[in-house]
């Protein structure tokens, strides 16, 4: 089982394939020409339906116009909606009510098939074979497909209960240690001095900055826990349980250690030299990315 | 020091002074009669200023108008905003933009001092003499009055960020107890069948329950971890954590375990059987409540 382009199987008026992946800050693109040719990549801003699908519709529009400009062939038609198949993996599709909003805003793509970032980004890692993925990013997600056929899922609750290990939790973690740092609770580390400053480097703007920050600005701080963990012993214990948490990721996806393991996202990807020698020895590289597994549902 | 009524350092023409504790959910407002009589007590909705100014003095209005309604004695004027003094302790009012926008709202007190409830809560405790007091309820903060005069806090950083071992911490602590062991990465525990009968009892009604609820919401799942305390190795689990951090928040207010420490909220309240002694030996009655606080604040 693999995921293979059978534009045989799509009518004649689909002169092309869209892979779309769409997340919290950015929309990439890829169209493929029914000749199977790779006609380009484009990027635009955030499609994750928790934003709106207004804006998710312009952004995967703009992400796909900057894809073909100036790279379609002579015999080659304009992309337009009529003429193109339409895979989308967009954060937040696995939420009912914004789903049937994002299909109800369908600008008239007559093939469309739409299913959640982390569904798709499984199908390109291992082309639609069974095996696991856990991508921690600014969240923290666990997917598999069994060899039973199953889907399973682990995490993915969301910020800021859940999702332990991520961007958004590490960031928020090393805030918490900052706070104790300042009100006397905890001795300050090079990494609480750095928080510190950067949020103002006084109480009322740490306490100013907390009332406001969300998951996306606790997810800007992660970077300095990589930073300092060398040098400062509480940053390497945030990093230490975040491994611990993507290791619990992938262990309840497979507890017998028999799937191909694949990790994405900027902190998993930090964080693979962490792992225990049991999870290590199971990570593949992704075979695709969501662009492919997002290709992949337009022959589906 | 001590916290008296000297109605004769007041003018004239103030015949009472009032009392009043404001939080998130309820205001409570004790009246006094310049003559010493406490008239009494009344209860209306919420008044901290995260909800908004003209709802905090509605709210206020209402309180002190259920305080005297039936218990004026003859020779007595009804109460209004020029012949009351008004101590307010408000929650939220540490936050600059709404302290001054609750003070630009004065319905026309000429005698009015505000102050955070927590701060009013500390003078009630100790009646304005040095002292320490831990209040753990939907938040979790330290205040002291030092023997040398200035005032000390720690905690206090809201949710969910910091406030740990408060009732939203412990309600968050375990709904993500639950997550883990709907998605097989904990095992389930009479605490996590409990939380998660509760939010649906489906991977759906949690997911959409967390992506809704905030701090107040987490804040309600807090008795079921004490509820269980007693034959869930979990929630007893938790229950020590919230207590090392009330034991933290105490300890870094004095370190040298000098000054008296109350405890206020219901967590706390809960909490006190499980303080080490160093911790437990400190603890002293509040001498009086919040409402006995910001009545002080009237003759400062």
């Amino acid at each position: 089982m693999s995921v293979v382009w059978n534009f045989n199987a799509l009518p004649a008026h689909l002169h092309y394939a869209i892979g779309v992946d769409g997340g919290g800050t950015s929309t990439r693109a890829r169209v493929v020409h029914r000749s199977g040719v790779v006609v380009g990549e484009g990027k635009a801003g955030a499609s994750g339906l928790m934003q709106g699908t207004p804006q998710a519709w312009r952004h995967i529009a703009q992400a796909i116009t900057l894809a073909v400009q100036g790279r379609l062939q002579v015999d080659w038609p304009v992309p337009t909606p009529a003429n193109c198949a339409l895979g989308l993996g967009l954060a937040g599709a696995n939420n009912a009510d914004w789903y049937a909003e994002c299909l109800a805003a369908n600008p008239g793509y007559t093939r469309l098939v739409l299913a959640s970032d982390a569904v798709t980004a499984l199908l390109g890692a291992h082309q639609g074979a069974p095996g696991a993925l856990v991508i921690m990013g600014t969240g923290a997600i666990g997917l598999a497909l069994q060899a039973n056929g199953r889907h399973t899922t682990t995490g993915g609750w969301g910020f800021p209960c859940g999702d332990e290990g991520s961007g958004a939790d590490l960031g928020l973690q090393a805030v918490n240690l900052t706070q104790r740092a300042v009100d006397g609770r905890h001795a300050s580390t090079p990494l609480t001095r750095d928080v510190y400053e950067t949020l103002g480097g006084t109480p009322e703007s740490l306490l100013a900055w907390c009332g406001a920050a969300r998951q996306f600005e606790y997810a800007t701080l992660a970077p300095k826990v990589f930073a300092h963990a060398a040098h400062d012993a509480e940053a390497a214990r945030l990093l230490a349980r975040a491994a611990q948490s993507l290791e619990a990721l992938a262990t309840a996806l497979d507890p017998a250690h028999t799937l191909p393991l694949a990790v994405a996202g900027s902190i998993a990807q930090r964080l693979l030299p962490q792992l225990s020698p049991a999870i290590a020895q199971r990570v593949v590289p992704a075979q695709g990315d969501a662009m492919d597994g997002a290709l992949a549902l337009c022959f589906q």
